[in-house]
């Protein structure tokens, strides 16, 4: 049984524009941005607009739309923090890590020999996001 | 840079028939298949038969054909595996987790309260994985 969907999760408010997020690019389905809580320098989310708990509930078109951009956000974080690899993450229900309860794609640039931090490792100061957010933006040609 | 794709990889040997694989699934463009070190029971992978070393030189196309079909797949896992969430992983170079070098996902099936193995824990027995294909190719409904 899938569970409902609940329009009160905070990437639904962040869609709706009831909190702020540090957006590092954005279209008609499609919102990246900041991880408040990165496990790495530039930790970014890939959600989509339409609305899913999850991987599994989601429209396959949508899959198909988030994960491409996911790419290209991907390709530009990579560039942005001149990382040597990258790790993506995508968590379903509380067992299988979840914590907000809207389809996202954790992208994670990653550097040899640096261990991920803890995803409750604690906020990261807001212009860091910030500064974060607009080199990632740079990489993407749209800044 | 991207590194180029080096077809000696062990998902390239499998995706040429060359070595096995306890297979779940397959279509003309994707294969999914039972990950021989498993962090949890029912630890499946899903390729595309296109070569790409990752997730950033591979054709969004491919991205999108592997999504969906991780998705139909990712379903089985969870109701072979009765399983209470889902986790993918998605690595990329070796400072992102990657140790073969053809594009894959992991798709994880979770339990409450059940951490995941290391990935590097072992072979799992080759009759255990050929009953887990069993259970999530019924699943599939293509038993």
């Amino acid at each position: 049984m899938s569970i409902a969907y609940d329009p009160d999760n905070i990437f639904a408010k962040i869609l709706r524009g009831e909190i702020p997020a540090h957006k590092v690019y954005e279209d008609e389905d499609t919102l990246a941005f900041m991880d408040v809580m990165p496990q790495a320098e530039g930790h970014t989310l890939v959600i989509p607009k339409t609305p899913s708990r999850g991987f599994l509930d989601a429209e396959p078109e949508v899959l198909a739309k988030l994960v491409k951009v996911a790419q290209r956000v991907g390709r530009a974080v990579k560039t942005a923090f001149d990382a040597d690899g990258l790790t993506l993450f995508q968590y379903n229900e509380p067992a299988g890590g979840q914590t907000v309860f809207h389809l996202h794609m954790h992208i994670v640039p990653r550097r040899e020999g640096v261990p991920l931090k803890r995803h409750e490792g604690g906020m990261a100061d807001k212009d860091v996001l910030a500064a974060h957010a607009d080199r990632i933006r740079a990489a993407l040609g749209q800044a």
